[in-house]
C-alpha cells in the first residue's frame, strides 16, 4: 500500500495526464470552431480554458506543498520540479487553443481562414491534437523512446506553418490584410501549441533519465 | 559572513538580474535592427541569445542542485522555485528579441516595417525595454510595490498592439500581404515580451509575500 506522500505524487501525474486530454480536446474543438464558423463551439473552448487553469493552480499548489513538507530527494524531487514545468506548458497550450477560439468568435459568421487554406489548418490542428495526446500517453507510460520520436510530427507542423506563409504570399492570391493577420496569428498559435507538447514530452525524458 | 549555501542563493538572484539586463539590451538592439535595417546588429542579437540560454542552463542546474542538496524550506524553497520560473520567462524574452532580429535579417536591406508604423513599433520596443529593466530593479530591490505598478506599461503595450492592427487594416493603406505578416508577427513578439516581463515581476510578489 502506498503512503499518502506517494499517493499525492501519483495524483500530480494523473492531473498532468488529465490536462493533456483537456488541451487536446480544446485544440480539436477550436479547429472545428475556426473552420466551420461555429460560434457556440468557440465559446465553449474559450470558457473551458478555466478548467485547465484551475487544474494547473491545484497541481502547482500541491507540488509546492510536497516540496515544502516532504523535502524530497533525487527522483521524487525531479518529478515534482518537472511536473511544475509540464503544468506551465500545458496551461499555455490551453491558452493557445483559447486564442484560436477567439479568432473564430471574432470573425463569426465568417471564417477567419479562406476555404483553400482549410486543409493546411486542419492538418496543423490534427497534428497538435496528436502531439498533446501522445504527450499524455508518454507521461502515463514513462515512455522515453516515444518522447524522442515526436520530432517527426513537430517538423510536420513547422513545414505546414511555412507552407501557410507561402500560400498567403503566393502571387495571384491577393488576400485581404485582415486574412493575412488572422492566418498569421492562428498559424503561430498552432506552431506554439505543438512546441509546448514536444516540450512536455522532452521533460519526461529528463524526468526518467536525468538528461536534458 | 554568509555561508556557501546563501552565497549560491545570492548568485542565482544576481544571474536573474543579469538576464533582465541582457534581454532588455537585446530587445533594444533588435528594435534598432528592425527599424534601421541594420543587418550587423540583427546578427548580433541573434547570436547573443546563446548567452541568455547559457545563463538559464547554469541557473537551473544550480537551483536544482540546491534543492537536492540543501532541502530548503519555506522562504528559500520559494526563492528557488520562483527563480526557476523567472529564468524560464527570461529565456523566452531572449527568444522573442531574437525572433525580431530574424525578421530584420530576413527583409534586409528592406525594412520589414513600413515607415509610418515605425513610431508604434519603436514605442513598443521602448516599453518592452523599460519593463525588462524594471523587472531587474524589482528583483534587486525585492520591490513588491513597483512590481504591482507595471500594469500601466503593460496596458500601453497592449494598446499599441491593437493600434498596429488598426493601422494595418485602415482603409486606403493597402499593405502587401508580406508586410501584414511581418508586422503581425513582430507585434506579437513585442506583446509577449512585455507579458513575460510583467510575469517576472509578479513572481517577485509571490516570492516576497507568498500570495499569487
Amino acid at each position: 500500500m502506498r503512503d499518502l506522500y506517494h499517493e499525492e505524487l501519483d495524483s500530480i501525474g494523473a492531473t498532468l495526464i488529465e490536462m493533456t486530454g483537456l488541451v487536446a480536446s480544446a485544440l480539436n474543438q477550436a479547429t472545428d470552431a475556426l473552420l466551420n464558423s461555429d460560434l457556440q463551439l468557440a465559446e465553449k473552448v474559450i470558457a473551458g480554458d478555466e478548467e485547465v487553469d484551475a487544474l494547473r493552480r491545484d497541481l502547482d499548489a500541491k507540488a509546492l506543498d510536497l516540496l515544502a513538507r516532504q523535502q524530497p530527494v533525487a527522483g521524487d524531487l525531479r518529478t515534482i520540479v518537472t511536473s511544475l514545468r509540464m503544468s506551465s506548458d500545458l496551461e499555455r497550450m490551453g491558452d493557445l487553443a483559447k486564442h484560436i477560439g477567439k479568432v473564430a468568435r471574432l470573425r463569426y459568421p465568417d471564417s477567419a481562414v479562406p476555404a483553400e487554406l482549410h486543409d493546411s489548418i486542419r492538418e496543423m490542428g490534427r497534428l497538435g491534437v496528436e502531439l498533446a495526446t501522445k504527450a499524455g500517453e508518454i507521461i502515463d507510460g514513462q515512455d522515453v523512446e516515444a518522447a524522442r520520436g515526436l520530432d517527426e510530427e513537430d517538423n510536420a507542423v513547422d513545414a505546414l506553418h511555412r507552407q501557410l506563409f507561402a500560400e498567403l504570399l503566393h502571387e495571384g492570391n491577393e488576400y485581404p490584410v485582415e486574412t493575412a493577420i488572422d492566418v498569421t496569428l492562428v498559424g503561430r498559435y498552432y506552431e506554439r501549441f505543438a512546441d509546448h507538447a514536444v516540450s512536455v514530452a522532452r521533460r519526461l525524458v529528463f524526468l526518467v533519465t536525468g538528461e536534458n
